[in-house]
């Protein structure tokens, strides 16, 4: 992580933003917040700025105003209506760019963003770098060990989050007894899991007979600084209520919110939650058996 | 195809058998409709014999006592609970094969099961090739022309449905504005388009302003005699409820069942649903334009 002095947070929805705020407080770090108008609860942190996404010069304005030579976004923000946003003058100037990389995917317009502040002349930092307890070793996050029926479904789950990730789809997948359930794309994890509780019960597991793995992994290209992937309680929840027999991510590589009350959560719905040691940039076409070093 | 005297027709749900059993009536070379219990509705038939689908056996001898040469499978039927299945002799010998093809994916599955009934000396004859006039050749159905946005969507979607598809994945892919807004896994056409209707209206067209395309295309690998992809009067009103301006398929590689109420839907809806020429089993990792023979 390149070093920093005062860090403006730039928050969105969610609780990620909310742990970050806390990690730099704790090393009094943290500059300013600006809370995003429309995704961010402003009322979970200490005197934000409110802004809308679009107020480019502004943001730019309170962050030179607080001082601070770094800047890191966390939480989630949807995609706007571009032709509905109120930009201020570099917001306009901006917008025919990341209107382009928008057009590309996700990804590409969250490098814009971030190539937008670098040019700025911030340091953007990602929010694991700011709480780095988000990120887990290798191993079992709660108590439950997966069976190797398990184990094979991540492998699948994994591959086929990578090679749907190597085109900026999505970061999740669902596999079950090796049949691909549920892809992620614009619908968001949590809608996924809902739908995969909503499929056949021939073709999913329950809660007495818990089958199947969600796996969630960066793209395997993607802006780490930003937009990796993250669980938290409600992930496992989802999971449960999908019948899953587990989640898995690649050790590093995913953000696991609140991780003790995660365990919790997966040791009382009797599911396996773990990280694996694996190669995240590896060709994900070759890639057939991704915790291969387990 | 391979030719044949007397078809026994294998039915599951949906239109698709329904078409094919008039077309084979046509020709004088329907020798038995098999309606599938729980899948086929059997009022649709002339006399059909209803089984069930682990019945492998009571069926050979059916398609025997029929005096068929030649076997048709045509309609939907989803993965049965295995463990719940009541098989005669034959279907249990069968089973075993049949789990083991079911954990790489539903492509191995199907070719299974086209293998068994042709170990027993039937020919196994594709949908399309008893109603030809189901295959569609490139151009427009309907009067409205896809715009080039749309056309780069088509584009786009249809290498998603490429890529996911040769993962065995599924056979549809929706593209908005160059974002892939969703992958159909097992949830099927139906539900993927209500959950991109259901997406914020930012990512989406509206009725009136259409945007995004749905792509179906067969898997570059796929059994082509059971599973090419289908569409009908409600994937237009599904694709139209999801504010999308077109659909897109291959011409010759997808199903178009009542091709002249399909145009009349897509005319009403104001959306283009059109064929284009492609190379299906081209590397889809290189196929990044699809539709370049337009």
């Amino acid at each position: 992580m390149a070093g920093f002095e005062r860090l403006g947070l730039i928050a969105g929805g969610g609780d990620l933003p909310v742990y970050v705020a806390e990690a730099a407080q704790g090393g009094d770090r943290l500059a300013c917040v600006i809370a995003l108008k429309g995704f961010a609860d402003p009322t979970r942190y200490d005197s934000p700025i409110i802004r809308g996404i679009a107020q480019l010069g502004q943001v730019v304005k309170d962050l030179r105003l607080a001082d601070c030579d770094a800047v890191c976004f966390a939480g989630i923000v949807t995609r706007p209506d571009f032709s509905a946003l109120k930009p201020d003058l570099k917001g306009m100037a901006f917008l025919p760019q990341a209107l382009a990389a928008a057009t590309r995917g996700d990804d590409a317009l969250l490098r814009a963003i971030v190539g937008f502040f670098e040019k700025e002349g911030f340091t953007v930092i990602g929010a694991n770098d700011i709480a780095d307890e988000l990120l887990v070793p290798p191993g079992l996050i709660g108590a439950i060990e997966p069976s190797p029926g398990v184990r094979a479904d991540a492998a699948k789950a994994l591959h086929i989050a990578g090679v749907t990730g190597a085109e900026d789809i999505g970061q999740g997948a669902v596999v079950c007894d090796g049949l691909v359930l549920a892809v992620e794309a614009q619908e968001g994890t949590d809608q996924m899991l809902a739908r995969v509780a909503g499929l056949p019960s021939e073709l999913r597991g329950s809660a007495i007979n818990r089958k199947g793995v969600l796996a969630k992994r960066p793209k395997p290209d993607q802006e780490r600084r930003i937009d990796l992937p993250v669980i938290g309680v409600s992930t496992v929840e989802g999971a449960a209520r999908a019948g899953l027999a587990g989640i898995v991510i690649p050790a590093g590589g995913a953000m696991v919110l609140g991780r003790e009350a995660v365990a919790r959560a997966a040791d009382a719905a009797g599911l396996a939650v773990w990280a694996v040691d694996m190669d995240e940039r590896a060709d994900v076409a070759d890639d057939r058996n991704p915790d291969r070093k387990h």
